[in-house]
């Protein structure tokens, strides 16, 4: 690490916090190999994040940094003037050249800064249908991310759209100052050594993986305001948190910041009802106060206050958009849901909350994941999907036990904390 | 057309001029059809011409509209702490993508605006290899654009950086004003009806090339200060200038601005020297001064005063990069010579003065060119290379005969103007 890294955070100014915050992602985050090369994708509002990572990645031994602009003005204009056609293709060809780059050993590195708002006032069905093709597209990419053959992270930054929605009624430069601050309070850029302080989290949620893969639950069994929900978890299950070692061998953290430990949930069993915590911000809509009910696995009924059609659309998707891929357990008390702040973006708000998944499970939370082909994925429970959209239905009046083969059970989480340290 | 394009000019805002400038590019240069798929390119610098050619495009009925932007001072990071063998890679994936977007029928705008002295304090071996790995890996795309088996079109938009160079010595927003107006001007947009304008300017270009056809001359003889060239015609040559069907069917005219007319030199017979008129940007970097002698058609001597081991490891990119692939004249007093300014930018240089270009040739200057294979091009005397850069040997002080066959003269250019009308 440079000595931007170990300086103290109180004395950087913020050209040398988002310095710092580029360095952090690369190295820890990413865990960037010499020679390798990186895609990096982002919004045009980012730019100052996207020249900080990108001269990051060179100095950190990048072989090459190709970096991929989006302009959400000019996907606006597609809503505006493009015919009904445009909304059912994608650019195939952009996203085979991204899963053909991840295949020769590229590493992902996201920026996620999107307006969480951004496509609220168009037509839900050509959002859906839009979305759709775009997952299509992307779909030979997303697996080469989600069975991690390559390293990737994804971090944020905060962007004038996104700051107003999350601190609305204060004038915009102060909004984006305050969410940049959240954001480098969140991914630890404040204290004193970043890289330590990642370290030493990261072991915390090994620790709590190691605790629940020791356990062996059948399933997780949730209780509180609107919520009755057993959740069976895939054979095999294991519980990941923190970083990992991707397939070509790379150690990378994969969200930034991340407080959660996540397993695979079997597709064929959950069962009962539950209700989101805090609105969902899905691909420009956001979607609030979902309520849905499952039967063995699916959901056979689903409401939300706002944005219902867009959810009804979302797991229409495909058979696995009804079922779920990811469960996921954070403290209440996680320093993202102590800073109160709503942030509107999935990358965050899942680790104010525990969380599930609807769609495309990963396989690497798997026994012997490596190893195991389609089939035994399948047979063992892990969903299979276009999408994969997390959503938060922890808060400090959930409770949760685990339950044993057996049908005994044990106590993991009251009003939404650890009951064992 | 809609009523914006047909409003008095001196009548139109700023906001207006620019989305007269997208229309025309769209409908009129580069014919994009309905339900066709658009690539478009351009840096970050012109996001509000990216995003009125976006809407034009959707209007006209494109079915996607797929962006990729450049930001180039993430692109200069690679040179400031890119490891070396960074400079011998290049996004492969991407520009095979973009290849494969052509083939599926994809129509191909550019919009130009590169800091035209963006590497000019790099080191030229870097430059040199970056230049040529993107070469290489650019070649399957360029492949269907110098074939013209899709429409495509390259217009400029005026930049801070590029307007500086132009327009030294004053503020930055006005040396940009003065640019966009030159650009306006350039295309035709100052015009009543611009569209109108283009279609008169088109037929003109194409009663040039026609009295150009119609004489079939063995070779052109160039006589001027520092220049004494004779530079073969290819076998079955044919002239272009203006629009042309491209194979897809599609009416482009494929640069804005254009007053060229221009065809395939035979690579190897040119023999004599010759001085460049004006600086040549090329990627970043200016070369000035050119001074070249050809013996049979390859270059055997090259200086420049600024710029020349650029010069000399350009035409070291490989074998054909020594020779000529294309040659074109424009008259003196052509709207963009008359302007008088010097864009240090090829799209409006290259349409102040007669010009060659190194490289590969365009394989569309040929009589029956759909049905001719690459040995029936290379047979004709069609270079190949993995570069194509023009240089502008025009001015008032040069004179252009037309040769025969049989040795036999005729003046065609009397200090730099058309002998017949």
């Amino acid at each position: 690490m440079s000595n931007a890294a170990t300086a103290p955070a109180t004395a950087l100014t913020f050209e040398e916090k988002l310095d710092r915050l580029a360095e952090v992602a690369v190295r820890v985050g990413l865990g960037l190999q010499e020679g390798q090369q990186m895609v990096l994708t982002s919004t045009v509002d980012a730019l100052p994040l996207v020249r900080r990572v990108t001269a990051q990645a060179y100095k950190a031994g990048a072989n090459l940094v190709t970096t991929l602009l989006t302009d959400e003005p000019s996907s606006l204009l597609r809503y505006q003037y493009g015919r009904s056609e445009s909304f059912d293709v994608a650019a195939d060809w952009l996203y085979e050249g991204m899963a053909q780059a991840y295949r020769n050993g590229a590493a992902r590195q996201a920026i996620y800064c999107s307006n969480p708002a951004l496509l609220a006032n168009e037509d839900p069905e050509k959002v859906s249908r839009a979305n759709r093709s775009q997952s299509r597209a992307y779909r030979p990419a997303m697996e080469q991310i989600t069975k991690f053959n390559i390293n990737w992270n994804i971090l944020a930054a905060a962007t004038p759209d996104w700051a107003t929605l999350v601190f609305p009624g204060i004038p915009v430069e102060q909004a984006v100052e305050k969410l940049w601050d959240a954001i480098f309070v969140a991914c630890r850029i404040d204290q004193p050594d970043p890289v330590a302080a990642w370290k030493a989290h990261d072991a915390n949620l090994h620790k709590r993986a190691d605790y629940m893969n020791a356990k062996r639950f059948h399933a997780l069994q949730y209780n509180g305001p609107g919520t009755n929900l057993r959740v069976g978890l895939a054979d095999d299950h294991m519980w990941l948190g923190g970083g990992s070692v991707a397939l070509n061998g790379a150690y990378c953290i994969p969200n930034m910041p991340t407080e959660e430990i996540f397993t695979t949930p079997h597709k064929n069993r959950a069962d009962g009802t539950v209700r989101s915590t805090k609105p969902l911000s899905h691909q420009g809509t956001l979607i609030q106060d979902i309520e849905v009910r499952f039967e063995n696995g699916r959901i056979v009924e689903a409401h939300a206050a706002a944005g219902e059609s867009v959810l009804h659309k979302m797991i229409d998707t495909d058979e696995g958009g009804r079922r779920l891929g990811e469960v996921a357990l954070v403290p209440h008390s996680s320093p993202i849901s102590a800073s109160g702040i709503l942030f509107y973006n999935t990358l965050f708000d899942e680790n104010a909350a525990c969380h599930i998944a609807l769609g495309q499970a990963y396989s690497s939370c798997f026994e012997n994941a490596g190893n195991l082909t389609p089939a035994d994925l399948a047979a063992r429970g892990a969903n299979e999907s276009l999408i994969h959209v997390d959503w938060m239905i922890g808060s400090g009046e959930i409770d949760i036990d685990g339950v044993h083969a057996d049908g005994k059970t044990e106590p993991l989480m009251r009003k939404g904390e650890w009951v064992t340290e």
